[in-house]
């Protein structure tokens, strides 16, 4: 039975994280508000036919579950599709450096949205600038540096090793997204972190991952997403 | 062999979802920056001794197992002290919902903090004002109206149902966390949902919790934590 996607269907935003182990799992999926529309997710969001009440999508339905919280479906995910190992150890160590790439993910929506997501951004335009100028600076050198430090530490080329992980997958959308959103202050922050540039460069060349970019499954990046390109917030 | 806990001393922050954990779960533990100071916890997030590298405190040591951010230790510790399910369905469920916990105390991090963590509140108190006008408006009531919702369709009394879980203590945090830094604005809050404050009064009335929040281990709240008392913030 394929698994059900519950996101919204013009952005690539957090169900992203979850597109990309999909399709690098090679699993049957069906993206249901691409497909038909967003009143159905709305629904199961209020409680209907459903136990485990998502907050937000992205929620995943695979047979009688909804899980729901991006890293939770990858941490599901992960084990079944050998983008994570079985073992206690290693799969507990992927979904750590899954929810530090969350928290990350968080920071970077906050770059347009310091102050609220019900204000549109040019009503926080001074209060983004000022969060963008110590993200840049100071955030993304710090957690790009912290994925570089894991890399080399575990030998590489992968953020775990010699194998990829759903992490992996979600690491090259942080450099992506990055680029995108941030193209001077990224170009600057990548000349330190050459092996996290290798995760997205190894990534990018997977055949299924390329076959998925090439698609029209993948949703271009836009100013609707997590990551956005305004160049008065770029270095 | 104890459990070694790794966090600031003088705060509760996010160390203290684990720490509510290791309490009602019985688990022998050592807070090891408070007993011998926070020196060793930073050489082992430089990655001295360790592979599975942290990108912040809090992290646990269990036996060989070095394991990072606080949902991810409360899902490691939650099967092995009954506070949580171990079938997959439940243990993802319970850990949905710490992540959507997480999610909140990120974003009550930020009432003080709306700027960047490397300046003084002092420093960013405008956007701060206006962040927790909208946190306090907007996001207290959906988060825990989420939170009433999922008690009330899981039957009750605490969030799953009839079994306390960690995530239960963490909503317990979260309760006492608003009243201590959002007097008015949590009083108004709490209103609406009673099942959540059941869940508060429940969590602080079980034995080891009563004796835990009594004993000098339960470190009081103060002005460096997640939770700040500025009445200029509180409505």
């Amino acid at each position: 039975m394929a698994y059900e996607l519950y996101y919204w269907p013009s952005i690539q935003g957090r169900g992203e994280f979850v597109r990309l182990a999909l399709e690098e799992g090679a699993a049957d999926y069906i993206d249901v508000a691409r497909k038909s529309g967003a009143s159905k997710m709305m629904k199961m969001m209020e409680g209907a036919g459903v136990t485990t009440i998502p907050y937000a999508p992205p929620f995943l339905k695979a047979g009688k579950l909804v899980i729901g919280q991006s890293a939770n479906i990858l941490l599901y995910l992960g084990s079944r599709h050998r983008l994570a190992p079985k073992p206690d150890a290693g799969r507990l160590w992927v979904h750590q450096l899954q929810l530090t790439i969350a928290d990350l993910v968080k920071e970077i929506h906050d770059t347009h949205h310091p102050v609220a997501s019900s204000l549109y951004y040019e009503d926080q335009k001074s209060e983004a600038k000022r969060y963008s100028g110590h993200f840049l600076k100071e955030r993304v050198p710090k957690y790009l540096g912290y994925f570089e430090r894991v890399i080399k530490k575990s030998g590489g080329p992968f953020l775990t090793g010699k194998k990829l992980t759903y992490a992996d997958l979600s690491l090259f959308q942080i450099v992506s997204g990055l680029r995108f959103a941030f193209p001077n202050a990224t170009a600057i922050a990548e000349k330190k972190v050459p092996n996290v540039v290798g995760v997205h460069d190894r990534v990018i060349a997977r055949p299924r991952i390329e076959n998925y970019l090439n698609s029209k499954r993948r949703i271009p990046f836009n100013q609707n997403g997590i990551f956005r390109a305004y160049k008065e917030l770029d270095a």
